[in-house]
Order: structure tokens, then C-alpha cells, then sequence
């Protein structure tokens, strides 16, 4: 397998968990979003919205990270990414998408260039919407955490799921971005508890071969 | 079942259609975005995130469109949403994942208000933004959709999958904000063919209760 990645998308490092997780070997072929890598003919060419991750499986190319660990999770279904019962799945599920669609999308680069070339946006607003929408999901987030008794040691029982691998980049991310993560002990937590875990460890941004 | 929904949301429409396609009866549980009702500390108590759709079932409040959708299809599996094929349904999930995550998080309600209110943009740089994303999104699904054999009389083969329920709403959406559709000719089409179908035109937001 092949996995088109960029160190810092928070997209990418959830595949790169996963793929950790699942113990199953890849080689990296990067794509420099900041150099525009994301907008060279030949990537658009094999990937037409020029988004990472991508993953080259047996001639096939997938696209959109919770496709992918999907894909992964019905190909390789060991160690489970997803728990057994529908319910929990939907839960576990649910929290992923959280994070992969009310927080992630509007901090996107391409959602960040809009605001400060064509809206006009200064840099000090810029931050604040990015802090807005994290701080908002985490609120939702931390909450769902703290009252449901799925919650352990990871976000549901005690092996990670697909949850943990969208928290923990979202967390990276909040950090890199100064959100004050107090308000947020669940989270911070789990978060904590995956990068002792080397499938985590190893998938960080600083430690991919395009971090420079 | 019981359904929180508001008619106008393309969320809760998705969720609308795959209870149809599987023939689920369900309660309709209005809740008014645009008057605040996904503020309401009774809704909050049930869902801390105040989005919609939600879905009761079984004593328990499942969110997220399309975590409530890979629920049901894991708990009514007939007929079925996604394909029987890992890379099958690799693609449908990829292609629903574009809608819900690269186009619809950015226009949603609560980022459009903080648009026009926190950022001050005017009316018409907020209408711009809605199209960008919604025509950016739509070129590269239009293009997934032109190159793949896959692509036949729904958006993977021969029958409606996770991805029609995506689609469809989002068209939708963009209609209603006068996006030029004429550049995407299989869109269009899928689109058409699904709004033939009971399932879908049931589903959509002026025959439901809350349409006023």
C-alpha cells in the first residue's frame, strides 16, 4: 500500500494510526499542501480533488480518511477499529464524525486561505474562528465523554476505535493552534493515553519523512 | 423510531431518505434551527451538540447523519445502502464523505452566521463563499463520477447508495442558492433519476410537517 500524506493533515495522521494499528506496512509518498503539491497535475491527474490522504491499495486509489479506515477495517478487520455491536459502532461512529465533519472542515488550509485572501480576514480573526470551532466540538465532545459509561480508557471501552484516531490529531491540532484545553479532561485524557501507544506514537506529525 | 429533524437541513434530509428507502416508519420531532430550537436546554439535555438529525431508538439518541445511516443498514440491512465490495463500498463512502465533509460543514447555518455576524461579511461575499464550496466539491464528485465504470444509473451502480442520500440534498441546497448546475451533468442526472423515486421525494423538505 501506498498512502499519499502530508505530516500535518490531521486527515492523513488519522489513516496513518490506523494503518499502525492494523500493523500493516506502507510506503509514504508525500504531497506538500503549504508548496501547493496538492494542485500538480500529476496528483490531481490520479486524484481529481487533490485532498490527502490517498491510499494506493491493489491498484485502486481511496480517498476521504474515514473511507479508508473503513475500507481497512472490512479488509483487515485485526484488532477491530469499530466494537461489535451496532449501537456502540454507531456511537464510536458518531464521535469521528464529530470531529471529521463539525470541527475539522472549517480548519482546513484551503478553508483558512478563503478567509485571510478573499474575505480579507486578519490574522488575529483567522485564529479565533480556528479556536471557535474546535472549542465548540471539544465542548460537545467532552460532554458526550463524560456521560456515557462507553467511555474508559479510550473514548469507547478499552482499545482504540476509529474516535480515538480522528481525537488525537483534532488535539494535536488544538495545541498547535494555543486552545486552552483545560475546559476539556476527558479528551485531554484519552488523548494522552493513545500517544504512550507506538501505532500513535509513530504516526505523529514530527516523526513522517516529509516533517523536514 | 422518533426523528429530530428541520426540514431545511440536508443532514437530517440524508437520514430521511435511507429510513425511506428501507421502508422504517418513524415520529418526526420538529426542531427549528432558524428559531433557535437546537438551543433549547430540553433538546441540549437529549443532545449537548443541539445539531440535527438525531435518532431515538431503542432507548437510545443515535447523531450523526451518516453514523445513523451505517446504522441502520447494519441493524435493517435490506434493502442495502452500500455495495457488498470492500472498493465498492470504499467509493460510496468516499463519494458521501466529499458531500458531507468538504462541502456541507462550510455552509452550514451556524457558519454562516458567524459570517456575516462576528466577521461582518456582507450578504453577497457570504453567497460567493456558499457557491465556492458547494462548486468546488461538485467538480471534483462530478469528475469521480465521469471517470469510474462504477457510475451507472445512481452514483454506484444500479441501485441508490449512501452516496444518492448525500447527493441529492446538496443539490438541493445549491439550487436553492442559484449555483450553475450545468457543468455537472451526471450530478444532475443522479440527482433526477433519485428524485423519481418514492423514497426520495417523501424525503424532501417541503412535504415535511415542519415545512410551514
Amino acid at each position: 500500500m501506498r498512502l499519499y500524506d502530508y505530516h500535518r493533515s490531521s486527515a492523513a495522521y488519522r489513516v496513518r494510526i490506523a494503518l499502525n494499528l492494523k500493523g500493516l506496512p506502507y510506503e509514504h509518498a508525500g504531497v506538500n499542501l503549504l508548496e501547493g503539491g496538492d494542485r500538480e497535475p500529476a496528483y490531481r491527474a490520479l486524484n481529481p480533488q487533490g485532498l490527502v490522504p490517498a491510499l494506493a491499495d491493489d491498484g485502486r486509489l481511496l480517498t476521504q480518511s474515514l473511507a479508508i479506515c473503513e475500507y481497512l477495517e472490512e479488509t483487515h478487520p485485526r484488532p477491530p477499529l469499530l466494537p461489535a455491536d451496532p449501537v456502540g459502532r454507531a456511537r464510536v461512529r458518531a464521535l469521528a464524525l464529530l470531529v471529521a465533519c463539525d470541527i475539522h472542515p472549517l480548519n482546513n488550509l484551503r478553508v483558512l486561505g478563503y478567509l485571510t485572501g478573499r474575505l480579507g480576514v486578519a490574522e488575529e480573526a483567522k485564529l479565533e474562528w480556528y479556536r471557535h470551532w474546535i472549542l465548540e466540538g471539544f465542548a460537545a465532545l467532552e460532554r458526550l465523554l463524560e456521560e456515557s459509561p462507553d467511555t474508559a480508557t479510550f473514548c469507547h471501552g478499552d482499545r482504540p476505535t476509529l474516535a480515538d484516531l480522528c481525537l488525537v490529531p483534532q488535539v494535536y491540532n488544538a495545541r498547535r493552534f494555543d486552545c486552552d484545553l483545560k475546559p476539556f479532561p476527558n479528551i485531554t485524557r484519552i488523548d494522552a493515553t493513545c500517544r504512550t501507544l507506538p501505532a500513535f506514537h509513530a504516526a505523529r506529525p514530527e516523526a513522517q519523512p516529509d516533517a523536514g
